[in-house]
C-alpha cells in the first residue's frame, strides 16, 4: 500500500495568526498516521508514505513581504528568509511526528527544485523513492524555488507537490486533507466527484481565496489534480479519525477524478 | 570570476565541544567574503560563490551515535537527528552571512543527493546553477544521504561536494579552508604542491586522523580533489585575511592539481 497525503496548512495552524501551530490538530494526526501503520503492519502490508505539507502561517506570511505586483523582489534576504520560516515549521511538524515513533525526514524543495521555462517542475525524486524502499516517510513542504519562465522565484505549493508526486509515483492513495468536508457546489453542499462531466462548471464556481492565499486556494488545488488525471481525494482533515480512516481508504469528502 | 569555498567545519566550530560555534571565526568569514564581494563589485567583475560547510560538531557527535560496525542503525530517528543537526548550524552560518548582507541561501543535500550503485553521487545541480544566475550564493553542507551501493547511508561530506561540484562546474577558484597551513609533509612542513609526481608519497604520510573524523580528514580532502584532477587550494582559514585573500587568488597554502 503506497500512499501520499497533503496536510493543508490550514489543518496545521490558524492562517490568521502568524507562525501559529494548531498542536491539536498535529497531534491527533500524529495518532492517527501512527494507527494506520499499526493496523497495516498487523495485516501484514507495508504502508509506504509520502506526507506533503503546506505554508501554513509560516511561509505565507514571509512570503507575501517579498512579493510585489505579482513579482518577487530583494530575494538575497528573501529567499533565505521564506526557507528558514518553512524549516521551522517543518521541523515542528517532523518533531511532532517523531515523537509518536513515525520515521519522517526532511525534503527540501528549495534546495533542488525547479519550475522550467514551460513552467513544468524539474523535481528528481530518486531520494525520496529510495526513502521510501527503507521505510522512511519523506516530508515535503510548500517553499520558494526558481522560475525559469518568468526568470524570477515562484511558490512551490503543497498543491503542486501532491498531484506531482502522484502522477510519477502512482499511489494507491493521494488524499489531500483541508480544512473543509471536500469541494462546495454554489450551495454549499459537498460535491461527492469531480470528473469531465462538471469539471467546468465546478471551477467557475470556485472564487479566489478570501484569505489572499498566496498559493490560489482551492480553484489550483481542483485545477492541478484534475489536469494531472490522478484520482484524489479532497476530505477533512481536523476532523477526528479522518486522516486513519483516509488512510485505510474509508473517508467522505470529494473524489477528484 | 565564479569560485567555490569549502569552510572546514574545524575553523567554524570547536571540534572537541558538541554544538560549538567558533563565532570570531565566523564573524571573520563574513566580514572577508563580504569585503572581496565589494572588491569584485568595484573591479565591475560578477563574483559568483558557491560556499561549502562541513559537519562540524553539529553533524559528527549525532552522526557517530548511529553508527555501528561502519553501518549508520535505527535512522528511522537517526535520519531525521542529523538533519535536523545540521540544519541548525547551516541556519546559524547563514544567518551570520546575511548579517553582513551577503546573499546566502541554503541547499540541503539529504533532500535530494544520494550515492548511486557504483558510489558516484547523483547530485542535479540545475537549481544551484539557477541560483548562480540570480547572484544568489548557495551553501552546501555535509549531510547524511542514502548509499544505495550498500543498500545503507553515507555521510556526504564538504570533501566530496568541493571536488565534484569543481568537476561539474569548473570554477575559475577551487578553495579548500581549513585549520592547517596546507597539508604537511612528515616534518610538519607545508608541501606548497601535489601533482602526480609526489602524490603516493603524500597520501602514505597522512595517516588517519585522530579525531574519529566521521567524514576521513585529510587523507579523503587530498584523495577526492587528486582523483577528480581539479585544481584545489587548501589553506589556513582560521588565518585573519586568508579567507579575502584566498577569494583574490593571492593565498598560500598546498595547490592539488
Amino acid at each position: 500500500m503506497f500512499a501520499i497525503l497533503k496536510l493543508g496548512g490550514s489543518i496545521l495552524c490558524d492562517k490568521n495568526v502568524p507562525y501559529s501551530i494548531n498542536w491539536e490538530n498535529l497531534q491527533n494526526i500524529g495518532i492517527e498516521i501512527k494507527e494506520a501503520l499499526e493496523y497495516y503492519r498487523k495485516e501484514e502490508i507495508n504502508l509506504k508514505l509520502i506526507i506533503v505539507h503546506g505554508g501554513g502561517s509560516f511561509g505565507h506570511p514571509v512570503a507575501k513581504k517579498y512579493l510585489k505586483n505579482g513579482k518577487f523582489v530583494d530575494m538575497g534576504k528573501g529567499y533565505w528568509e521564506i526557507q528558514k520560516a518553512m524549516r521551522k515549521f517543518n521541523n515542528i511538524v517532523i518533531d511532532e511526528l517523531q515523537n509518536f515513533e513515525i520515521p519522517v525526514v526532511s525534503i527540501q524543495p528549495s534546495s533542488f527544485i525547479t519550475f522550467d521555462k514551460d513552467l513544468n517542475l524539474r523535481f528528481d525524486t530518486n531520494a525520496i523513492e529510495k526513502m521510501l524502499e527503507k521505510d522512511l516517510i519523506p516530508v515535503i513542504h510548500g517553499d520558494i524555488v526558481i522560475d525559469e519562465r518568468e526568470n524570477n522565484f515562484k511558490i512551490f505549493s503543497g498543491d503542486h507537490a501532491l498531484p506531482h508526486l502522484s502522477k510519477k509515483l502512482n499511489p494507491d492513495l493521494s488524499l489531500h486533507a483541508s480544512d473543509v468536508d471536500g469541494v462546495w457546489d454554489t450551495k454549499f453542499k459537498v460535491i461527492e466527484k469531480i470528473d469531465s462531466s462538471n469539471i467546468n462548471k465546478v471551477l467557475e464556481s470556485l472564487k479566489p481565496s478570501n484569505k489572499e492565499d498566496v498559493t490560489g486556494g482551492m480553484h489550483l488545488k481542483v485545477m492541478e489534480c484534475y489536469n494531472l488525471g490522478v484520482k484524489t481525494i479532497i476530505f477533512n482533515g481536523s476532523k477526528k479519525r479522518n486522516i486513519y480512516n483516509a488512510l485505510l481508504k474509508n473517508v467522505k469528502g470529494t473524489s477528484i477524478n
